[in-house]
């Protein structure tokens, strides 16, 4: 029994040169560099070394290795974590990976009980519990920031329950609406993205470990104690498929899309409130640059980055479709490719959310502007149609009725509540004078009072509501 | 007040030469063509009007329709469908879509309580309800096919526990697996297919109707009863997000690439163990075609083409990411351009899960072709090195040792049991003659008999056990 | 020598039953319907027939046919086209696909020939062929709408050369520009597309045919010939090639997908000017529809359905290079599933276009808001900073001093020619009464006189030149 | 006039404190990080130098720059240059991308001459300007290495213009065809991919400069002596779209896609044949990686990954696309998302192509292998049907009468040329004794014997002439 602590006579020893022993020639530094992933994948270090605690105490509990061993295990990777954290390990593109490289420093460090932790366990199903140990690190920071978010908005909207604004549908004016009713779609929306990484969460939460290469391993392992360990949900139940799916890597992307989805469609209206020919709102000068070239200008940068930024994510989760589609069982060396965009995006969604936690928070509102607007467009035309059913009217003619009204105001140049009563008796003889009542932008907004609307009395209550909600 | 049945006096009347009184001149032609959606939303025409007598029941009982316009509408409505389902109803593409064709045809039937039934309603929630309604059943449907095609898998996994095959990882032989554990690998991936349709269902099933065209409406209407008529959890707490949103799409849109991700995982394995050089499978007949030039031809048409459709739901995904990316609230009319893709989605998911629960149902197995096929690569190599670690040798230097062995039979075209005793104990002095145990196929396996590994008695039971999960 | 008509004896006569003598059962009605392509492959019709009667033509030519059988198999084919264009034909999903369905009539029109006309090809560089024929023509139609729209935007930007607009970047005011020059721009575009189009034609335009169903044929056939025949440049040099190849409809959509994100430019510019609170132009009524329930709705319905549009070809770009990702040589069933989105590709492209050549002409442009809208945002700072260099500052300084100056008319609420010239002298003292010239818009954009600025003078020249390439 | 060298006065100064004087708070550390583009657009520094060298000689020659800022910043911009390649430029964050950190070290050096640099141009053009020089050199690298791959897989297919292996359809035996010749297909491919990168070379290769920020510049530039002395092919022809467009990188990804779709599928087959079940040939060591586990795996690592890295490239496509989608014109902040995708994406086929070059070269042919398996799959049927059409029989006839051979053979467990004389008449009479001449393997492939097609003589012929235009 060889228990010399000479690396030298094993598998890493010549990793330099070739393989192993099978192999007769070394990569060229091209292939090594092509194949290797240590320049992107060292940042799950911490999980690899966690991984392998809890790995190696369930081997010894298994009797598998000795506690002798163990405690040589354990506190070299202690050391090894240290420098990892000191900035001192010195990563090496001949280990190809992470987990070569943590390992070759622990044999370094301990001898052969380092050489000793990879027994009943592969890099497969080793790198797949890595992934998921750090993604799932990465949803609870996520869904930190979505609720922070939500709470901003909500509390925005608490303070702008009664600020009229435009409703826009396709850019015209539609019907008035307010300014906290408008944000809190937004906070509907980052609800269902917290829901949707809360989803993810539970199918990325399950261990892999134990699975080895693809079959299992002949040492008797107990791979539930490995799970409560580390504190995932449960394991996976089958060794093939554990090491290699890659599922939560294309939730997890899909619903960081949709993320960025969000993100833009309120990016888009932060741009559009800004221009001058709207100007709803300044965004606070820290989120904006200006130009080169232009004195003048105050570009609202983050707004327009974070837009562009919905491209690059969803172009991962299609990296990530493409990459498993007709992938044959089980691993493969293409999986290696998951982790840049899914790393990738994570970054992303984490530095959008958490910017616009804090430049939502720091938006100026042009009150007085938002009101000017929503006088334009005949805002309140559904208003005087609405009017004209509890008149008895049918929907349809009503409708027909108002069409005609908006187009002789146009001809006019004019509003509807500009134009007299018997002008507007002109168009039906059951209107009367409480017309005018229901034409105003605070008639409008205050009628639409039922759950959802947009009434202020309905908007502080959802407001509230929601700010409970991101609590 | 305007009671006349005459529909020439309102909005539909002239609807093929102008939009409204405001409009002065027809769309051409190709535009009809181009904005109309009646070619392809008008199978969503059952729940357009399943919708209508939720809405109209909940307007009486508020007291914002009458009974008697209550009554014609109901059986206006039940005629509408009646002629729908036997193809008589006329659908114009001047009237757009499917909600104005049924609303049109209604007001012909039933006069002016038909032109009642819009008040408190838009088109932009009545359409997001009418999707929210159809998907919910596509959903329903597509469950239980995974359901069902889980269960094939498992049955099928349930009398292969003990067969043979190589497992493969870089399509290399790796370890021996048996062909049911290999199964039940596809298994997991449905199951997971499963738990995320249902998560979707979730977020589906909330009900947009009432937000109106984007603000909610001036009638006191009761947003909660309609949901509960219509079965949904609840409504869509925003009126602005509930016309705008089309999340639910693009998530029931990325769960169907998933699912057919692991179709086209699948079909490559199925097309791989037909070819003659592999030889592991037969597909039935029926899921086969030959060749218009090459007379001996049996083609894996199925899997191929099923393969194929992965790009294709991937495609849709990708369109609707792109669709909403940087839209502004509310509702936009590039929002028309959700159905297409996801009707063809949902249909692509649904017909391919049908074909291969019959398909894999289906599949003749040739055990003694995979156990031939295992016999090559040195599947049991893992077994030796795991032997050796056992003998007190650390992993690495095992791994090693057994590196030595693979290519001296590599170098004697033999495989790792024919090597005499002597010639192993010239790679290590441990080993013994017990070593030809672990040698075997049925050794290897057998040693792996943990929770998800592939030794038959694992098998069974997770078959089992699945058969139990997909009742 | 069978030289019997009866068609019972051949392949086609059972289709419905099984494939061919090999095949033991039929294919059930879902697999039937899962993997025929007659429903979406009738429309290449005209180009199977043309291709097969220059195959035959070559077949004659060449000895392998007689020339009776040409005679017979023309004159067939003749009645076939004929009986298609009058929607007679019986298209039968049990022949699977166009190919099938238009041999199977010839044969029963003139039997035995009909049967030779198989002779030396395969389905695989028939359909291949087919494609192409029908690219081939797409291309040049959407080739001749894209040199159409160019013409209209160019003749428009003739007509706008001295109307000034604010030129924006980030929507936000950058520097006057004539409206002549922005609408060159996308003129610019669409150029490109066409250059696009007409490199991707290139490599549309070669020959498949005679690659048989992978590896060419035992027949002396001249491929050349039929090349001539059928107007293609050149053969497909290598027949494994030929029938796996897709590039060509990867590219035409990936072309295709750039002239649907110029579009969506235009059309987000489009809804945008179009917004109330913009103001700068009115699309057609024909282009825009109303609402359902707000009476005063103008929407710009084309541009926002154009601009979502975008989503779909990427859609169909994705997956089709998803679907050809990783196909093993030669032709696999997946490829049939290149048709629908090819076709839907070029359906919408050329349907988008030319809409929008319609469109485009019956923009109306309101001048007087433009040029009021340019006075907003400081236009002329650059000018001003430019102004500062020619007198002798380095451009960062100058850039600096505007800066302050901006920062003093944001203060007091003007605009930079609002400033006295003691107030301007304070920023740097070079200020001279000259400087009112530089800070008008016409100053501004006269000043911006080099190939490619936005001086009426060079805009003028640009459009006329635009129209000369246009023609 | 200011000629101070103190650069306090100007816009660098306090960058780090706030933009411009205009802003009245500096930007966070995030928003810095998330805005910043230093730390992957310093890669183009050796670009932005010979931009602006191009850009400073024009000004001079115009009369709007002295000869003796010329000098100063010729000699500055070269002594940045030396630091940027000795690695000693301190590349700083505040100054946010790779053109202030430049200019700011310019202006370091030689003062005021620095800051008049930027006289009539913009970060916009420049940038613009920058990525197309860089990507131009890009092309010129992967057109290279297309021509060296076209030229490694042409002269391997000259060795083996008589190997002899099965040729697939749906990864079935179809006909045999020769190893060359399969070859020759990817050469195919590599062909329309070196011609798609050229054409897209010239769209790349016009110059931007003088848009300035959008409008053009009011100095008297002349953009076209800049254009010549870049090496451009012409200018672009309007401003707006100059700093806009960005369709060069689209189309570029698109093309480099198509490339990377070609690896995969060459991948494909690549792991295909390195499996032991196929066995037809051996990747070179160094392309190869062992398991961590298993110590017999030799695994093709290099293909699979690159296989995998097609779904990459797709990505980065597809982040463009959205990226550019319904973006105003000009300038937006959006499109620094640019780059990082693209320089992965040239990153990605450069050394991919250069590895490929490598491999396979070094691929080592099994043909005894490949012959073995030619002899599965009744691989001569086809041959049986033509020889039969030649004898008279209509082809489709010919088809069946195969078909019932086949049958038989496979009932006996034998091939085609394993049947009697009496046998094979029993299926139709008109058979003789000649038949086994075109039932051999050679039989097959010599008589396929036209343009394009397998056989050796051909397959030596396009071996040759691809050779030669790869030169």
């Amino acid at each position: 029994m060889n228990t010399s602590k000479d690396t030298h006579q094993n598998q890493f020893a010549n990793k330099a040169q070739a393989w192993s022993a099978r192999f007769s020639e070394p990569v060229s530094d091209l292939v090594k560099r092509y194949t290797a992933s240590v320049d992107f994948d060292q940042r799950m270090a911490v999980h690899d070394i966690q991984g392998s605690l809890a790995h190696a105490e369930m081997l010894a509990h298994c009797g598998i290795l000795s506690a002798d061993d163990l405690k040589a295990i354990q506190s070299g990777l202690a050391q090894v974590l240290q420098e990892i954290e000191a900035g001192q390990l010195q990563w090496s593109i001949d280990l190809e990976d992470v987990h070569l490289n943590v390992e070759k420093r622990l044999v370094e460090l301990v001898g052969d009980a380092g050489k000793r932790l990879h027994t009943g366990r592969s890099r497969n199903d080793q790198v797949a519990t890595d992934i998921r140990l750090w993604l799932r690190e990465q949803i609870d920071l996520i869904v930190e920031q979505l609720i922070a978010l939500r709470r901003v908005l909500a509390e925005q909207a608490s303070e702008h329950t009664d600020t009229i604004m435009p409703g826009f549908t396709h850019l015209q004016v539609a019907q008035p609406v307010t300014f906290g009713h408008h944000l809190l779609a937004y906070a509907e929306m980052f609800e269902r993205d917290t829901e949707r990484m809360l989803d993810c969460r539970k199918r990325v939460n399950r261990l892999p470990l134990g699975a080895a290469a693809l079959a299992g391993t002949s040492f008797p392992i107990d791979r539930e104690r490995v799970a409560r360990t580390l504190g995932f949900d449960g394991i996976c139940r089958n060794s093939l498929d554990a090491v290699s799916d890659r599922d939560f890597a294309i939730e997890f992307c899909a619903a960081s899309a949709l993320v960025m989805t969000h993100i833009s469609r309120l990016s888009e209206e932060l741009v559009l409130w800004m221009s001058p020919k709207v100007g709803f709102i300044t965004l606070a000068d820290r989120f904006c640059t200006g130009s080169s070239i232009m004195p003048q200008k105050k570009n609202p940068d983050v707004p327009e980055l974070a837009r562009g930024k919905s491209g690059r994510v969803t172009g991962h989760l299609v990296a990530l479709l493409m990459l498993m589609k007709a992938q044959p069982l089980a691993y493969n060396k293409d999986n290696q490719e998951d982790k840049e965009g899914l790393f990738d995006t994570a970054d992303t969604v984490r530095d959008t959310l958490t910017i616009f936690v804090d430049m939502m928070n720091g938006v100026t509102v042009h009150a007085q502007s938002m009101r000017d607007a929503a006088r334009q467009g005949f805002a309140t035309a559904t208003d005087l149609a609405d009017y004209l059913v509890k008149k008895g009217l049918p929907f349809r003619d009503a409708h027909e009725v108002v069409a005609h009204a908006v187009l002789t105001c146009e001809k006019r140049g004019c509003d509807l509540p500009d134009l007299t009563l018997e002008d507007l008796k002109g168009f039906h003889p059951s209107i009367e004078s409480d017309v005018y009542q229901v034409l105003t932008l605070e008639g409008s907004v205050n009628a639409r009072d039922h759950l959802g609307g947009t009434a202020p009395a309905q908007v502080a209550q959802a407001a509230k509501a929601a700010i409970e909600r991101a609590k």
